[in-house]
Parts: C-alpha cells; sequence; structure tokens
C-alpha cells in the first residue's frame, strides 16, 4: 500500500512569504549562514544523541517544484509571478554541514550549517528542523533506557502509540541507532534493515479454547522461535503452567528450546523472581524472561535495583514518543550573510540571554583525552581559524570566563562534516548499522558524569577565544 | 519531492507471525470482531475527539502485498509457503463500522469495529490504532487549546516540534478538525485545504540592515497581508514604533491597514497591553495582537485572565505533540469471534479491573436531550437487541449499579456508521471542512461541566441490562 506525499510545501508558509520577499528585495541569491543547534537537553540528560540526517539528505537531493505546486502557489495571489517561475529551476545549490548521524550532541552548538542563497537556506527551515527534531528526541530518549538496561535487550515496541505510521517507522530507526537491539515495526525492518521481532499478542491465545491449545499452537507453527505470553489469565496459576507443559509435550519431542516468555501486566519485579524460580526449577533455566508494560528508563533501573529476573525489555509508548518530555528544541538561525564574497556575521539579540545566538560561520571540534578517548570539551571557533591542536589549549567558560583550565595531552576531531558542496551530495550515507556501531562508540567516550541521569555533569562547550570576543563586541 | 512510502509492512511483526499462525491452525477464515477503544482521556479532561479515519480508509482501501513484499517475508524463513502464496491475493473482505471523525468520545465504548477473517482483523491493528491514536490526541489537544481561547482564533504553529514532517501535516488537520482557525503549514493548506498563514521570522528582520528598512520592504511586498514580527529587537522601544512607522510611511500612502503585529517571547500579557496602548494612539485601534512562544490551554487561560489584550494566538509545540500527554492510549481488542455463524462473544480478564474487556458485537448510542440537544449518556448496546427509544429508558453506572436514572425527553443517534461492507467502501469521506463543522458543533451539545479543565463531569457510558448480565456472566 503505496503513501505517496509530496513533501515540497512540507513548510511553515512564512518560508514562503519570506522567499517571495527576498525576491522582491533583490535578495534571493545573498548567501546567508544558518546554524541549527539545540537549548536544553530532554529530561534534564547531558547530552542527545544526533539523528535524522539521512531523511534531510533524501529531501534536499530530491528538492524541487512541480507545476502543480507552483499553481497551488499562484493561486494564493500574494507571489510574485518572477518567483514563481524561478520556483521551476528551484533546487538547492549550497553547502550543508552536519555532525554524523549518532554523534552525542550538546547544547548551544552548531551541528548543522546551512551555507546558500537565501531564498534557498530560508526554505530548508522547518523540514530539516521537523525531521532533525524527532529523530534526535526518540534517539536521545532510546540512549537513556538502553543506559538503564545495562547491557540487557531493549526492543523498541510503541508503533501503535507512535504520531501516526511514519513516525513509528522512523522512530524505531533512531532507537536503534541510539542501541536498541530490534523493533516490533517490521517496516523499520524493510526499510532500514532494523532487526524486527514480536510473537504474539493476548487476541492469539483468546482465538483457542485454553491458553494451553493456543501454546501448543504456537509452539508447532514457530518451534525454533517460541516466546509465549503468559499473563493473558493469572501469569503464575496458568500461564507458567501452561508454558512449561508445552514445551515439555510440544518442543522437548522435537528437540527444541523455547527462547522464552512474556509479561505484559502486574508486579513485573515480583512475577518475574516467581517466574524465574518455576521455570528454573521445571529445567528451563534457559527461558528467558521478557517483560513489557509502560516501561521508561526509571521504571527498569528500578526493577533492576529490586533484583527483578529479566532478560529483555520490550518498551513502547514511553520510548517512540519520549512521553516524559516529547519536543527536542532544535533551532535554525541566521549566523551570517555574504557581501561581496566577504563573511558578515549576524546575531539574534534576546531579552532571555539564554536565546542570544553566536555569530558567524564557525566550526565544532571534540577534543579527547588522549589516554582514554574520553570526550573532554567542544570547542566552537570561526571557520578559518588556525589553531594548532598539537599544543597544548586553554579552555574556558564562555559563561563564566574566569573558569579556565589548560588541556594538555589530547586530541581533536572536526565534528561537521561536508555532506552537500554546491548542491552536490559529497557524503556517503552509512548503514544503520554502521551508524548504530558509531554511536555506541562515541557514548563510551562519554564519561559517566555526562550520562547521569540526575544532575549530570555539565560538559564543557567552550568558544575559541576569537570567537568569544567578536561576540561581546556584537553584543555591545 | 516525493516520498514513496510502502506501508504495507507497517505493523507489529507478531501481527505476521499470528496470521500465520492462524493460517497453519486452520483459522484464517475465523470471523472475528475486534474493538478500537480508549481508557484514559489525556490531560484528565472529560472526552477526546476522534480523528484519522481518513487516513485508516485510505489504508485499508489500498491494502495488499507486492511481490517485494512477500519476498521481505520468505527471507524470515519462518513463514508457511501456503500462508505466503495466500498473501497474494490478501486484500480487507470485512466491515468496519466507526464514528465519525470529529465526533467527541469518551472511555470505554467501542469508537471503531473490525469485522473481518482473523488474518485480516489481527493485521490492521498497528496501523489504526497508529493513525487513531495521533490524530485522536492531537485532535483532543487542540480543542482544549481552543477553548481557552475563549473565542479567539488559534493557529497551529508546530511543524517544526512535531514528530516528523508526516505527523505534522496530519496533526495540524486533526488541528483544524477541532478548531484551529489555520495552520502555519502550508501541505497541509494544500492536500487537506486547511487555511495556511504566516508572514515573517526573525531571521527576515536581521537580513536588512534595520528592524525599519525589514518592515518597509514587507510592508511593499505584502501590501495586503502585513503581520509584522516586533521582539526581534526590543519590542516597545524598537519593534512598535518601527512598525508604526511602517504602517504610516509605506501602508497609508496606499490606502492601506495592516493587519497585525507578533509577539514572541517576552512577558506576554505586560506586553500585550502596552503595545495595544501604543497602537491605538496611533490610530491603528484595528490592527490585531498574535502572540506566540510555549502556550498552552492553561497559559492562554492565565493571559486572558490578566487581561492581555491578545487577538489571536499562534500555538507550536505544546498543540503539535500534545506535550502534556503525548500518548493517546487506544486499543484493539477481541470482543468475539463466529462459529458456524454464531457469534460467540470474548473477554478479557484481567487482575486490573479497568483493563477488563466489554464482550460482544455492539452498538453505540448517544441520547441527547430534547429540549436543549445536550448529550445525556452514551450507551452501549447488542448489536442486535431491541431498544425502543421512543420509551423512558432506565440508565445505570455499570461500575456502580445501584446508581439509576430513568431518561424521559430525548432522542437517540446510532454513533457508529458502516464504512467498509464486505470490503468495499460505502461511506462517502467528508471533506475537512464539514468535518470540523461537525466536530464544533458536536462539542457544543456537550455541557459545559464535561468541557472543564479540571475535574470534568464524568459523562456517563452505560451498559443496557442485557449487556451488562452477559460481562458479569462471563466474568464468573
Amino acid at each position: 500500500m503505496i503513501n505517496e506525499r509530496n513533501y515540497t510545501l512540507m513548510c511553515d508558509f512564512y518560508e514562503l512569504t519570506m522567499a517571495n520577499g527576498y525576491f522582491l528585495a533583490g535578495k534571493a541569491d545573498q548567501i546567508c549562514y544558518f546554524d541549527v543547534f539545540y537549548r536544553t537537553t530532554p529530561d534534564n540528560g547531558g547530552y542527545a544523541i544526533a539523528c535524522g540526517l539521512e531523511e534531510i539528505v533524501k529531501y534536499i537531493k530530491n528538492l524541487h517544484f512541480d507545476e502543480e505546486d507552483i499553481e497551488f502557489l499562484r493561486k494564493k495571489g500574494i507571489f510574485d509571478e518572477g518567483f514563481l517561475e524561478s520556483l521551476k529551476d528551484f533546487h538547492f545549490t549550497g553547502d550543508l554541514y552536519s555532525v554524523k548521524e549518532g554523534t552525542p550532541i550538546f547544547p548551544k552548538e552548531p551541528v548543522m550549517i546551512i551555507k546558500s542563497r537565501a531564498i534557498e537556506a530560508q526554505f530548508l527551515e522547518t523540514f530539516v528542523l521537523s525531521e532533525f527534531n524527532h529523530q534526535t528526541l526518540i534517539a536521545t530518549k532510546s540512549n537513556r533506557i538502553v543506559r538503564a538496561a545495562d547491557g540487557r535487550a531493549v526492543s523498541e515496541f510503541g508503533a501503535r502509540r507512535a504520531h501516526g505510521a511514519e513516525a513509528a517507522t522512523i522512530g524505531a530507526r533512531a532507537a536503534y541507532i541510539a542501541g536498541c537491539a530490534s523493533t516490533s515495526n517490521t517496516l523499520t525492518d524493510q526499510y532500514y534493515g532494523v532487526p524486527s521481532g514480536g510473537t504474539m499478542a493476548h487476541s492469539w491465545v483468546q482465538m483457542f479454547s485454553s491458553e494451553y491449545e493456543a501454546f501448543k499452537a504456537y509452539c508447532e507453527s514457530y518451534p525454533n522461535n517460541v516466546i509465549l505470553l503468559i499473563d493473558t489469565y493469572h501469569v503464575l496459576t496458568d500461564g507458567v503452567p501452561n508454558a512449561i507443559k508445552a514445551f515439555d509435550e510440544v518442543l522437548k519431542p522435537m528437540g527444541k528450546r523455547p527462547v522464552g516468555v512474556r509479561i505484559d501486566s502486574g508486579d513485573i519485579a515480583y512475577l518475574s523472581k516467581k517466574v524465574r524460580k518455576m521455570l528454573d526449577n521445571a529445567g528451563y533455566n534457559d527461558c528467558k524472561i521478557f517483560v513489557s508494560n509502560s516501561l521508561d528508563e526509571y521504571i527498569i533501573r528500578d526493577l533492576l535495583l529490586q533484583g527483578a529476573k529479566i532478560d529483555c525489555f520490550g518498551v513502547g509508548e514511553r520510548l517512540i514518543t519520549s512521553k516524559s518530555d516529547p519536543v527536542f528544541d532544535g533551532v535554525y538561525k541566521l549566523c551570517a550573510v555574504e557581501n561581496d564574497g566577504k563573511i558578515i556575521p549576524k546575531i539574534k539579540i534576546s531579552e532571555n540571554t539564554g536565546k542570544i545566538t553566536t555569530p558567524h560561520f564557525k566550526k565544532l571540534y571534540r577534543l579527547f583525552d588522549k589516554e582514554n578517548n574520553k570526550a573532554i570539551a567542544d570547542l566552537i571557533a570561526i571557520h578559518d581559524e588556525a589553531i594548532d591542536f598539537s599544543k597544548p589549549i586553554e579552555l574556558f567558560d564562555p559563561e563564566a570566563i574566569w573558569k579556565r583550565k589548560v588541556v594538555e595531552e589530547y586530541y581533536a576531531e572536526e565534528l561537521l562534516v561536508k555532506v552537500f558542496e554546491n548542491g552536490k551530495l559529497i557524503y556517503d550515507l552509512p548503514s544503520t548499522k554502521q551508524i548504530r556501531d558509531y554511536c555506541l562508540a562515541q557514548v563510551d567516550n562519554l564519561w559517566d558524569e555526562v550520562k547521569r541521569f540526575e544532575n549530570p555533569h555539565n560538559y564543557y562547550v567552550d568558544l575559541t577565544q576569537k570567537l568569544y570576543d567578536l561576540k561581546k563586541d556584537m553584543l555591545k
């Protein structure tokens, strides 16, 4: 069942009125630089996981206006005919820099930079933000949940509670990138190669004359992949005994072992311990216990602290909507324009100091400890600053400049890679699995102090002295 | 820019393992009845607004398996070849009943019923729920926000913070149905005819040498639709004076009046009152004040209580994600099967009494007061019960059966309409505008007590005596 959606006009209407306005004001070709950055990490976390680049690349690569799109705009009666004509040849001709998908990112640092004609750069804003914000949100939440599970597998189960079929599908990809082992969503497997899995719902059990008959039929159909849902009636008096009976009577004669049982309701800490004992006593020490039911990182941590016997977590609505904090606040802000080839930095002032932007076309570096590869700090520099990273470097907190420290045994990596150059895609998109491996390795490079759920260490995102001075001067 | 997405496999993997299992157990053609209902209203509200039917209809109408879909499943190595072959001819052959989009709905009543072969009915679950849950969530939240605005226009502004481009687009449709006047999302206008609008971002102002130059250029480009964003620098000392100057110097000579000014930051209650006075003093009493900035129903109510001078609200992230409660908990539960043409009711027991389902193939009625058309109660009946609605009717609370009342001057309406019959679409989908009109009229028929934000009146959703007795007997 194909859903065709022409996303060209998935933009705030003001992107179009501004584009037409730039056209009329002779500013359509003015080269602009926009930064994408975010301000606060959801759930008061220590970092976010950047995600969404792949969909953004597909969008930019194919962006154009069909005759119907232009006709739709013409009927609004407010757009200049010359502007409408120019849309026939509209495509992205600029540069896009981005951190790689899966990179841990921090507030107020540029994680994408768009350099292009005003009319194009402005136009990308809505789509870029809606994809970046959504996928980064879900990846960030998923990484918290995976950390709470402390090495146990987490499976994404949230499709039915996601914000529609598309958010479910792309959200499951983000969850996998950030460390989930698998998803229940078959489409995310088909499109992105994320392992999908799942066995039965309560309705399966209800369709048979008894729970045992339902288990028996399942074991006969899938002898190699038996995970039985044991809470349709009563877990301890019905579910487990019926499951053991089906294992004994159907699987054993075939020489097969069950994979597991699943509990989806009740007091999971208590039930899992009882179920573990019953399975062990029946000779099924290798039968895993899967649990689900409105889990998140806090509940998972509590369950494990209480000694629950759980091998795998299925996490649904609280992951796929990031329920406790469902908005990622990425923004798209003008930071420079070009006049006669010269870059003129721009700043957005605000009475709320947290909303003041950092001007100019910039570079972003991450400094790592040479000894243990832990990330020490991020450093934002003006694009053409010469920095000698072979020498010790002095860092300072831009909001408390007397806090300074000299870093010696480090190495620096540039985080923004060039994805489009003069409108041409020059970046090879990695596979979903490669992005996941990269993400987990990068998270490994963060100090545990940054990964805490409560009051994580405030990771340093510093400006070079030159950039700091520029910003200070512009604020005056 | 076309995004093609084949949604056939947008299903939890277990829908497929169960379907294959039904096939192997000889149950593929077993006729099943599934109810869609929800359990708790988000934000402790008094009702929800049903939404999502249109996308579900499109999905069901076109549902089929391509050769690639089947090949993808074949490679999993767990599906029966006969089952895979049968998927070539798979399409929906059953009946779908649904409340109309825009209908106010209440917990635990069936709002959709799917009657079909086991293998089809089970398969629809994930897509149906993800679309119904998302769109109902956004419609429900939007209706709260619109109520708080108390007659003032609310515009949906959330695209960039939605859960992706698709959630933004379809969410804006739901917001409009539930009472928003317009959206910032151009695509929702193009696809669904929802009025789109918007004027400028802060970047527009930054692109010019001064705020005044930016305002002047805008007035020259759009003399008939001037809404100036006045908070890029300082609202009272820069924004308003510059706006008035542009109105005076550009619009007045053309004989045009401005539409409005917009404030997107700062203390909106205070600023709006000051701005109102400054505009009035300059002779612009007709210039409207638009505000935005992380609004929701509570902030809007507070602003109005404080006498803020606001004509239109732009509401973004807190609407398009339903931030305060971003999950709608609609479920899909087996309520009956057919054996030899006879309907056998099914019930799902749970230790949590709130999770016990209501068995059987059912009908849903809404009773209205003859005098004022207010909704009195909903009544769930067995599908073939003869009820004489011309006579007084005794209602009772199914959770406290001693609470009874006799209703006399009423009329009844059946809420579930037949949308598909034997796989054929027999329902004319109304336009988005028609759905909106219907929704607002239906909300008008609810008592104010049901619409309160805090502790709303618990609207009665009752069972007929016959259905109640059946449920009680099955629980024994």
